[in-house]
């Protein structure tokens, strides 16, 4: 029993807090009952259930009013993200079987395929994934095997161990203190998304774009908005229309140059550009530039801006050929790496203390030769498709080469077709729901090799068309 | 212009949601508004933000409304979370400043401060993190070597190389299909708790526990709730209460045994019924195992209940001494691995190879001597503890002794005050909140190593009473 006014006034509140807390369910099921009628319009209609141009709408309705009300605008987003989700998920229940939309596959579900195939026996030429088949530097192979013998397996520095920190930062004129050594590339953005986004706000990506991005943003509830860049333009993005992408649950744009899977390298007044848009609107600018020393024009990190809401992601995976070791890294303000160095103790404690010597010793080798036969590799590559007559825009950078198939081709099937031959490449979906037409042909392995895998696919090609 | 009645019907129907939306907001922020009232009364009073007993009838009533609504019971507790945790943080933020409440600190997070002062030249007896002394086995060392001679540094299957996971399988006579290898046990734990909770979701841990459940659950958004053990119950889980404490929401529960950090290992008919409970509810039952090899009584593993909604966690890192490595591993259903390995691939695609490769090697060494010398070691411990008359239960496994301190006894004063002295102890708070007088001390050093951290920690209880 209540014995303080205090108390009685706690209690008078909770029996008010109760009501409320009913009638937002009674409106909330209000809301879900129209939802799905809405569905059920859309499903006769033959429309998708998500529709960017209404959400944008009623999110800026929520915006003002929040504004106005004095309510976080943050929370009311994150809120009306609630919503939406379980709006979508109660259309997307109540249509019949979706016309057979297959579910998107990247070049890692090929790439698993192509591993299962080769456990059952199977020979598989490889042009599927960004793994280079040349010999990582000899230095981390012994610098593996002398970790052991110094017993350094051990816990380490969330962030990694001082001497890589240091050498990393060294190479980027940085601090150590704005370096984290993470597990692979990957868990960078991963570690970046999940600090630096909310649930319910909103990330861009220019596609086509390695899924990573799109994919952690999922994983933690953000919403991916997409600005689409086109072969016709030469992947070049239309700044104006990334500018008018951003609102203000936008947080971050996501960069990806060299880009995989198209190669292509921004000019530096691109660059000044988006760097710019990001600043005014106070946005983290990601720049995954794993593939920043196989580019073959000239190519300015987003680092050489000071800008303090940038985090760059790069990895010893493809300058190395040392994918398998799974050693990447992020260099950013002290502040982000911090926050981001707390998402990694959640994850993985640290990176495994061999792999993180292995990775130093690497920093000592020069990878100007893999760049050189990368360089080779991908004219000869782009040689072959041109015999093809497939149209493609010459990579400026990475390891790949993306051309369009002939009209009516679709990437799937080439893929499927190829793949009962023998021959692993990468849906061009995989990059970009738009890009069904294209297919990623990967430059990792030797010029035999891949001209014995190019000329089963130029085979498939002509019986395709 | 909408040009069909369909178009027309959707316009309309959106404009229905719109008000509805904007309703839903206005209710939320008279809610937001009584809830900060109830935090000033609260602070007026002196009583917690928090209160259990309040939430859980606010949210039996959500799931009865829902349920009588035809609404989904998951959705709207989801809802009520994010508006829980938003006038939680309201409440908070309207607080004057806290009574001085340290920021929590956990064992890893002074291990991170101890390895700063030993850059800084000062040499520090490790008692605060469960990392053996002992050497991995050399078979290790050896299969990391082997794996560069032979190339094996290469993406591997997300769930990890099929020898591995075969070998692991075989050890739990299961099929391989059924397991994951993880970058550590904390990477297992976090892909069960990120694949099968969702936001807004809870999961129960029974505390005093290793925090990583809490801090996953925190991660992705779900709830933890606590049931609390003591040292007079012997660490033992009121099951009643435990069973009191499942709701509609309730989706996991976390089982840590032995148990970090009291060395607790349940007996068989305690295991029973937790097991009966979490199948009666369908609740996940997430099982971390990592010391099971340190279990000094019969240990029965969830596994061997076979229960479908279970998730075994074992690693590498404590039976044979490779915390460094980095690699554990998830038992489960097929079904539950093919999630977890989803969230994998999104983190960190997969594991090192070379690590994998030495985990596997390692399978072959004996860790028996391990186990001896960690009981021996246990045993030494507590008969230092006995002697400054501290209480504690003498573990059944694991590696750690959790003691009480005397009446007065804070734990973070001790941990600082070790730590100037150059003993690292972790602080017994990190394990959770309410065991802020106890302290845990780690047997992974040696005997003569403990006894002089033990001879000072003596010192500045004995100083303390």
């Amino acid at each position: 029993m209540p014995s303080s006014q205090g108390e009685k006034d706690l209690e008078a509140l909770r029996g008010q807090i109760r009501a409320v807390t009913s009638d937002i369910l009674k409106k909330v099921q209000e809301r879900m009952v129209l939802a799905e009628q809405v569905g059920e319009v859309k499903s006769r209609l033959g429309i998708d259930v998500k529709d960017e141009k209404v959400e944008q709408e009623i999110r800026q309705m929520v915006i003002k009013q929040a504004g106005e009300t004095g309510m976080s605008i943050e929370f009311a987003l994150r809120l009306l993200n609630v919503l939406l989700s379980e709006s979508e998920a109660v259309q997307e229940q109540k249509r019949p079987q979706q016309n057979n939309k297959a579910p998107r596959q990247t070049h890692l579900g090929i790439f698993q395929k192509a591993k299962q195939l080769e456990a059952s026996g199977r020979r598989i030429i490889h042009l599927e994934v960004g793994e280079p088949d040349y010999p990582a530097p000899a230095q981390a192979g012994s610098a593996l095997a002398e970790s052991f013998a110094q017993k350094k397996y051990h816990y380490t520095d969330t962030r990694g161990i001082p001497q890589l920190r240091e050498a990393i930062a060294k190479k980027n004129r940085v601090g150590e203190e704005r370096v984290m050594v993470t597990p692979g590339g990957r868990f960078a953005v991963f570690a970046a998304i999940a600090s630096l986004v909310r649930p319910g706000e909103e990330i861009i990506a220019i596609e086509p774009a390695w899924p990573a991005y799109r994919e952690c943003a999922d994983f933690i509830g953000a919403r991916t908005k997409v600005l689409k860049t086109t072969l016709e333009s030469g992947w070049t993005p239309d700044l104006k229309e990334l500018e008018s992408m951003i609102t203000s649950g936008t947080k971050m744009i996501a960069l990806n140059y060299p880009n995989n899977p198209t190669g292509k390298v921004l000019d530096k007044k691109t660059m000044d550009r988006i760097v710019a848009l990001a600043k005014g609107h106070g946005l983290y600018l990601l720049s995954d530039e794993v593939y920043s020393d196989y580019s073959f024009k000239p190519f300015e990190s987003v680092h050489a801006y000071g800008y303090d809401k940038g985090v760059i992601v790069s990895s010893f995976s493809k300058t190395y050929a040392m994918t398998g070791f799974r050693v990447g890294y992020a260099v950013a303000s002290a502040d982000l790496i911090k926050k981001m160095a707390k998402v990694q103790a959640v994850g993985v404690t640290s990176v495994a203390e061999p792999v993180q010597l292995a990775a130093l010793a690497a920093l000592g080798a020069d990878p100007s030769r893999n760049v050189e036969l990368m360089k080779r590799r991908l004219r000869f590559l782009s040689g072959k498709l041109k015999e093809m007559s497939l149209r493609f825009v010459e990579p400026d950078g990475a390891m790949y080469v993306y051309p369009e198939l002939h009209s009516g081709g679709e990437d799937m099937q080439l893929v499927e077709r190829l793949l009962e031959r023998g021959v692993a490449i990468a849906p061009g979906s995989g990059f970009g729901d738009s890009y069904r037409r294209f297919v990623r042909i990967s430059a990792c392995r030797n010029e035999k090799e891949m001209e014995k895998g190019l000329a089963i696919m130029a085979d498939e090609v002509r019986k395709a068309r």
